[in-house]
């Protein structure tokens, strides 16, 4: 029956609605030419509405031209009810610019190997779902509409959700950071606060200076603006400090970017001296920094390190971004960008252009899970979690995989430098066969630099996995080794 | 008590945990130098730990110069606490782009004349959220939840969230769009999807050809990125083609960008046939075609308008962006943008290298929403109370206003040429003094054009202040018309 989908309303005339109705049943290809109608008796019964509306749609559609009453026979489709159609293709890949190429190019989730059901994976940093604590979010959920119902669903304010911009705030105080002249912005996630610092503040051709090695996704979107990245050598405890300088004499940058609580992939955490000697020079070159505060809540070390951002006072040097999604809740998109009020004050108009602002669901929730207390004793958990996979990871690794230096404790992944210049990419190559992946270290490099390190993420992988993965690895490295005609053994 | 913030975890050796929580007391400056610390007996009992924890802790910070034990007299803090800062100050003023200069001054939250409590606004077009069925969306999130749980709170895909993005292919398919050769991107609202967009297919200096006027935030974002927007006029059936005949004789447009079905902020509906002529001209052109959506869904006409998008069939030449902001729920960040399947692989990648993904929760329940047959029901609703809203203000405007013409038959808002030329912002100023807001033309212009023109948003007025509100407008046109020596009469 043509009318089963038709839902009468009140406010338009019931022939008219009929009418519409028939119409859109021609044009959509669902009432074809010549097919035979029900009859306006059958019609008015099966609606439940007067014989006499039905009618006069029916004369009306028949004045139109869309149907046709037959004497005797009944009332047929009169017209062709194909749409008419003028296709049109444009060649888009043509279009696209070279931002849009660079991160087509570089979109890692497309060009390196990909998972399979039953592989192991040591590719993702992602902290591990089943240690959240889901009664606590969906109480923290459940708090959040009660209190704000309405207010999360219509819009709201650019700079972000008022009472966790205060959270923040007192947060970013328990880290040291002076409130003084600052304002706080909330982003979608780190990656958003990254985006919008660049995409307001430089040019293309602009220098950049990073550590070396730094965080893909960087690297990724600094490309795709076209900008120079120049990058400072690391050692254990941060950016080494001659090659700073020296780097100083050659570029002017426009802008240094630094992970020095959890330099991702190295898991390098710069001292509390180191951070000081680096913040004093670049303050003497007039560099603003801009600070990713990357997992320093997963750091164990036994006094807490102050951001750079802390090291400023009540100054605006340091911009720092914060994002708790490498440890919590990735799915909901927040991260925030703390700096001088004016600034804030025109990366909040960006912002408005761009996004408008992010999900106040998601900014409310959060508040209330933050507020109830839930992250504490989470971080304590997973604290302790990952110690033990850290330990586990470390005693598999140490046992077969020939290393020249590995780093990263605690934290979600190690980053491993291999002997006798072994290149990753042929190791992932081979372990790919055997069903294990990881992320080869050239992704972190914007030259040649990595090819013989990788970064092994083991936050979401089982024990177990962990064993037979690490020894995977290592079996592949000898096989490679074998091939070039090294020998080696472990400890060496 | 300075412990009564310490928790003890399980982690760590008790001793270290107080040394730690001591010296960043210091270093909070909550513990002054010269200042009395507790007993090691009351410290024991107050923490509920052994007294030789306590005793190690206070040794070790003995030793290393924070503290001094005095015989007889207690413990003492023994270094300033004051935090040793290096201030750095950055003129970021002079560090900002031209794109973040011109989505600073162009946003209008900051720069219009402010809300202030009690006033009459006719500014915004969102919807009115007393008509959200809060029930229906309630159980939508405890839908999402129940069934998603721990899935929204990780790492969602660039892409969108499956189940919403089937859901909008068919919701586009019943719009006559067709899936062939297409795929989605959900994106943060319309804003997002433009501007990615934009950011991927743009380089300054490229024409892109408009309706006139159109949306402020396209304009705004347009500037930002250096293109050159060059309008065609309208009518009250859309886009004149006269107008657009002789516009592509004298440029190359890269793109063009149209609001077909509700242009903002006229409210003007470009008809079936103008519809199908615009589309082959631009098609004949080879101009390729952003539409945006707008408020389809709240149209009134007898027939259903098909997007122009429909009209290209397995053609790729329309790029269609969807929102549902204006009409349902802004604050849950929600668009999509639906185009030629590999340009959509292309902007898939760069909005993971911008914003990663938009929020799982609010699109899990978004669809939930959707899902449950709740938005039918609503949109009958609103359309109802629109409409109402829509003649009241209408017979205001026709009692109170000179107008040249009037556009916006439903919709959220009304679109007003004046009489005799008369300045909108000056009428504005008059008006705010008298407690009533408006959006002034102008803003929707990138030339002079708009400046005797208004738009009156509606949906969150009430029928008392509609009607004190134009009657106050209607007396400063009186008054302008008077300073200027006009003569007028209603119905001139």
């Amino acid at each position: 029956m043509i009318f089963s989908t038709l839902k009468i309303n009140d406010s338009d005339p019931i022939y008219i609605q009929l009418e519409r109705h028939i119409i859109g049943g021609i044009k959509k290809g669902d009432l074809k030419k010549d097919s035979k109608l029900p009859s306006t008796r059958e019609v008015s019964k099966y609606l439940k509405i007067s014989r006499n509306s039905v009618i006069s749609a029916y004369e009306n559609l028949e004045s139109k031209g869309y149907i046709l009453t037959k004497r005797g026979k009944g009332t047929f489709i009169a017209v062709e009810g194909e749409k008419q159609v003028y296709e049109y293709n444009v060649e888009w890949d043509n279009l696209v610019n070279k931002y849009g190429k660079v991160l087509r190019d570089k979109d890692i989730i497309k060009s390196e190997p990909k998972f399979r059901r039953g592989m192991i994976s040591f590719k993702s940093i992602a902290p591990e779902g089943e240690l959240f604590n889901l009664e606590d979010f969906k109480r923290a959920l459940m708090d959040s509409w009660t209190y704000e119902e309405v207010h999360l669903l219509n819009y709201g304010y650019a700079k972000g959700y008022q009472p966790l911009i205060d959270y923040l705030f007192e947060y970013m105080r328990e880290k040291g950071v002076s409130k003084e002249n600052k304002d706080i912005l909330i982003t979608n996630g780190f990656t958003e606060g990254f985006d919008i610092i660049l995409a307001s503040l430089t040019s293309p051709g602009d220098v950049i200076l990073c550590e070396e090695p730094t965080n893909n996704t960087a690297l990724k979107v600094m490309e795709a603006y076209g900008l120079k990245v120049v990058g400072v050598s690391m050692d254990k405890d941060g950016m080494v400090i001659e090659d700073l300088k020296k780097t100083l004499q050659l570029y002017t940058p426009k802008l240094a970017y630094l992970i020095p609580s959890y330099n991702n992939p190295t898991g390098i955490v710069m001292n509390s001296e180191r951070r000081k000697e680096i913040y004093k020079i670049f303050r003497e070159h007039s560099v603003p920094i801009i600070e990713n505060g990357f997992n320093e809540e997963l750091l164990y070390s036994s006094s807490p390190l102050e951001p750079l951002a802390a090291l400023s006072g009540r100054g605006n040097g340091v911009v720092y971004i914060g994002s708790l999604s490498k440890v919590l809740f990735p799915g909901l998109r927040i991260g925030w960008i703390m700096g001088d009020k004016k600034l804030i004050d025109i990366l909040e108009s960006v912002k408005r252009g761009r996004t408008i602002h992010s999900s106040f669901l998601d900014q409310s929730a959060f508040y209330y899970y933050l507020k109830s207390g839930a992250f504490t004793r989470y971080i304590k958990n997973i604290r302790k979690y990952y110690r033990s996979k850290y330990n586990l990871i470390m005693e598999m690794v140490n046992k077969h995989i020939l290393y020249e230096y590995v780093t990263g404790e605690g934290g979600l992944y190690v980053f491993i430098k291999l002997k006798n210049n072994i290149s990753s990419r042929e190791l992932l190559n081979l372990c790919y066969e055997d069903g294990v992946l990881f992320m080869p270290g050239d992704l972190f490099y914007n030259n040649a630099k990595g090819e013989s390190s990788l970064r092994l993420g083991f936050g979401r992988v089982s024990d177990d996995d962990i064993r037979i993965g690490i020894e995977i690895i290592g079996k592949n490295i000898e096989r490679l080794m074998k091939q070039k005609g090294y020998e080696g053994e472990l400890g060496d």
